[in-house]
């Protein structure tokens, strides 16, 4: 039933209908998936399973900070522009090689940055500070202590220090650090598998050759595949069903078997032909969590668990779909992938100046389309109005703007909050 | 040379020294590969390489837009509480197909939201408006004009509209847009293949089991690999390769033949052993268009051309790479995917609040790692300081502050531009 109206009719209060808050509050809780383990080269945008602690410590020699001669401290002390310190110079470090050479008292040996220091020297006289005499001596015009222009073994990282937290989300420079320390391996939570469902009398597969009249090409599929992808999970089972009982008791039966999500869409509106909850009903031991949230649009979506397994309805219309898709079939994905804090620290949100009024009813929160567009940095946010059975105005919209249930409505030049559909 | 020192000596004037704004401009008038046809399941997050007309109407039939009966509009004029039209009622229209039975004058079918309109009728009364006589017969409380309440043929995408224009980087709802018309292939710009290759004699691959001394293991590889995978690019060829000039000859070779861009770090530095520039000079055609960029860090940039192919010198330190790569390598890729004003409109930035005062020397754009902080929705941005060769400070930030060059630090409290190293 993609297009079943979602009208003002009050919802029966057997009804589970819980707010966004509620809704947000019961994925958080679901436990994330088992881990596994990849390679570091493929986790970026994976979720630690575990802390990960330095298995060796870098640097794991001793490196000059700065181009410059390798010396004895001690050997400096007191040296001045008037005053300089005679050094005899035994080499030069090559990049990447010890020291052929030790430092012995009176002597220094040339060093680029990054080079290992040779044994007995304990810092580095910045080249700015020496001069040459002949070509196997220098003047050190200004003193080192020890340690100076050095990173010393483990100054950087130290063995067996933690350095990434479970529960972190791995990014480019996360993948580098890992690298610097030897991880070949790490373990990430699992991702979820994820089937896609379209129910509707009217709905044909998108790649139908010729539209029969009444129907209509389905959108959900696509639009939800790519959203799943993006929040990281993976796209399983895609498919358009009709409103037929047994045919979707079905279908759910063997997408629950083989994926942790069943995205459903459409069917879950709560009205003449509600077959999503007809279905759970045909499965013992499902739990029904939500039966309704108190948003506009989105007020038909439930939420069960089936086991180990969950069950999302969404609205059967697209933008309805796409905004309770982004506030709370993402988190949940990203909670299931272990990403802390799903839903608290949303990460795909901006600031924006809201460019017109955003009228709105009292008693339920209103989840407004906007459309971004960006002046030099300063972000504006553009209401979408229109009704949302349409679908050219899906793709204006860049995300959504709440109001909350006890506002009337938003004046043009507030700073909003756009949650965005999808990453930029 | 991963830890070449980018220390302050002055560049000389031959060299090809560019400001940050120069880079963006030559990145921008880079054309974009050639189109390829991908699925529109595949589509999401490619650019298109053509507008996009609508092959058919949407919907392609009159509906529905509320629940009630379909009508002739004329028979309802003049009706009110106090005189209702009185309407036979004709039948159901089913979801998803066409009516049985035409709408005659003085009849009525009852219509579901979506429902495809019968011949004959011209108008839906809402049934809020409606009095049920009997089985057959109901009452019409409120007149309706033709075409109240019916999304006519074309009303949301007229057959022939533009839809979407070339350049547009498809989004899950765009990508919903192109299933609704009926779209199966779309055509969009390839995606560029990258090659990525360090270069330093103390390096070594980062899977190396024992480390030898003197040697640190490389991770511009990894860093780059993640945030090409990010930008879009395919990453191809990815090498670790002694600062030996017949050696990187032959690995730049391979990788230039195989692949769109070559991003090699270390090797860059306006230094002692500038092996990137001497490679270069051994590709007969190769355009060196810039030979440094006057940021810090970042001063040892390198971008050239070879005929069609890009070549990039990153800077050795990883953490400079970072912030090299995310100012002009991704929008170079961005670019080459066809998104229009890569660079300009930077979708991956944050306004912050800075939390602390950065000192900055004038002479130089200062690009400064941050670390970002959200406290309900309100941003910090953190200066990272410590040695730009520490990896530990790597994953502590989260992007860039830009000092300008005429500038001579930010204060606390300011607010500040992120540019992010990953989207999050």
């Amino acid at each position: 039933m993609q297009l079943l109206s979602e009208g003002d009719e009050p919802v029966p209060e057997f009804l589970k209908v819980k707010t966004a808050e509620e809704i947000v509050e019961m994925v958080r809780s679901f436990a994330p998936l088992e881990a596994e383990i990849v390679s570091v080269q493929e986790a970026s945008g994976r979720v630690l399973a575990e802390d990960v602690t330095a298995p060796e410590p870098v640097p794991h020699f001793a490196r000059a900070t700065m181009d410059g001669y390798a010396v004895r401290a001690r050997d400096t002390f007191g040296a001045g522009e008037s005053l300089p310190a005679l050094l005899e110079v035994i080499g030069e470090v090559a990049m990447g090689r010890p020291a052929e050479t030790a430092v012995r008292p009176g002597t220094a040996a040339a060093i680029p940055t990054g080079g290992m220091l040779p044994d007995g020297a304990d810092a580095v006289v910045m080249v700015e500070y020496t001069q040459p005499l002949d070509a196997h001596a220098i003047e050190v015009t200004r003193p080192v202590a020890p340690g100076d222009n050095v990173l010393q073994v483990g100054d950087d990282v130290a063995l067996g220090e933690k350095v990434l937290e479970r529960g972190r989300k791995l990014r480019p420079q996360d993948v580098g650090l890992l690298a610097a320390i030897g991880m070949e391996e790490v373990r990430v939570f699992r991702r979820p598998r994820v089937a896609i469902i379209s129910t509707g009398d009217e709905i044909v597969p998108p790649e139908t050759r010729d539209l029969p009249p009444g129907k209509i090409r389905d959108i959900n599929t696509y639009v939800v595949a790519s959203q799943v992808r993006e929040a990281g999970g993976r796209v399983g089972t895609i498919q358009v069903v009709a409103d037929d009982l047994d045919e979707l008791e079905a279908v759910c039966r063997e997408a629950l078997a083989a994926h942790d999500v069943v995205v459903l869409s459409g069917g879950s509106s709560v009205g003449i032909r509600d077959f999503t909850i007809q279905v759970l009903e045909r499965f013992p031991g499902s739990e029904l969590l939500a039966h309704g949230v108190a948003i506009r649009p989105g007020k038909p979506t439930i939420l069960a668990r089936l086991g180990e397994k969950i069950l999302w309805g969404l609205p059967g219309q697209p933008a309805s779909a796409m905004i309770v898709f982004t506030a709370f079939v993402r988190p949940c994905l990203l909670r299931l992938q272990g990403v802390e804090n799903a839903g608290n620290l949303e990460t795909n949100v901006r600031q924006a100046e809201l460019a017109r009024n955003i009228p709105s009813v009292h008693g339920r929160a209103d989840y407004v389309r906007v459309s971004l567009s960006n002046d030099k940095g300063r972000l504006t946010a553009d209401p979408v109005f229109g009704k949302s059975a349409m679908i050219s105005t899906l793709s204006k919209a860049d995300g959504y703007v709440i109001v909350p249930e006890h506002v009337e409505g938003l004046e043009a030049g507030t700073l909003v909050t756009v949650h965005l559909f999808s990453s930029p």
